[in-house]
């Protein structure tokens, strides 16, 4: 929660408020809790200030369903409906991306993750979003199914004002280079440790 | 997002379910961002399970106001409508708590740190919230404040199914040793070591 402190005064000629409207690629890692949790705490934050928000879950299972999802298109909707704070899309791997017709193959995910950021590089080119956020990603970047070349060279060619934030495990090196904010969440203590599973309202 | 996958199966003669639903004490640590976001994210996931949620901001401005307690809020507006999710309170600690009358000293957070504990001990014993979220808490205990082995012994002997989130940096060894989970967040790059200040929509 700092605001304002600076520890180097940069010599790049811009003024301050061009220096704080840059957009962001923020990268959420490491083997602890808060990763997705705090990239959803920031979507709840960009929708107050009005943004429109792109959720993009790359996770396999169509049944998952966060509790984040339904709070932040509960919240969409009152965008819709008041005005107040901005839109909320929000998209989900599973088998097949929701604005495909086709069914996705229950095998191939890799062609999945492939369309998927297919669409999401369609949507930067379009300005589509204000805040971009591309869960458990890393994982389609080391699995090999998108190209990372491709992902840092767009993302860091994106036009406009477009926060990208991406969560998982072991990012690629190249995209934790052009990250402007990355966090890698360690735990300390953990549940699972004592062999307690995940619960409703805490895992998901 | 690990979901059941337990390291060891403990020998307490609870089933699975009890298990599951032990109620927590959380703590978000380190120097990185994310501890508080990661926080409110966690109260949104339990809006959506009907929870009944306080957040408490220990903090010192009265002005500050996070993009978080707007969503927030309206959601607790959403569910007082509709019953949709659960109610939400927030309080913070600015100059004086909102449930007090009286107005807080604007030198005395010390005074304005331990009325917020005195009120959240009640309300604990009360049984008043399913999850409570100490913003910023851990330094009410760094700066001696609050004592840190009444808040200890508060916490582990807490009635009911209430869980309890914590953020700050340099929590007690005493506070962390009583979590159930923590996390500690590690900076791995800030757009404030280019000198970047902070943005609206991504630090508050």
């Amino acid at each position: 929660m700092v605001r304002g402190n600076t520890e180097v005064t940069p010599k790049d000629g811009l003024t301050t408020r061009q220096r704080r409207n840059q957009p962001l690629v923020v990268v959420n890692h490491g083997g602890g809790k808060g990763k997705s949790t705090a990239a959803f705490g920031l979507a709840l934050r960009g929708w107050n200030q009005g943004w429109d928000i792109g959720v993009f879950q790359f996770v396999k299972s169509a049944k998952w369903r966060v509790g984040e999802q339904t709070a932040l298109e509960a919240l969409g909707r009152l965008h819709a409906e008041t005005g107040e704070g901005g839109p909320v899309e929000w998209h989900k791997m599973g088998s097949g991306w929701s604005w495909s017709r086709k069914q996705g193959s229950e095998d191939d995910h890799a062609a999945d993750a492939r369309e998927g950021w297919t669409e999401i590089k369609r949507r930067l080119a379009d300005e589509r979003h204000t805040l971009y956020v591309l869960d458990e990603f890393s994982y389609v970047l080391k699995w090999g199914w998108v190209d990372t070349a491709e992902v840092v060279d767009t993302l860091r060619d994106r036009p406009g004002y477009q926060h990208v934030v991406i969560t998982g495990r072991d990012p690629h090196p190249d995209l934790l280079a052009i990250a402007d904010l990355s966090t890698e969440m360690v735990k300390t203590a953990h549940p699972f440790d004592k062999g307690q599973k995940g619960q409703r309202g805490i895992e998901w």
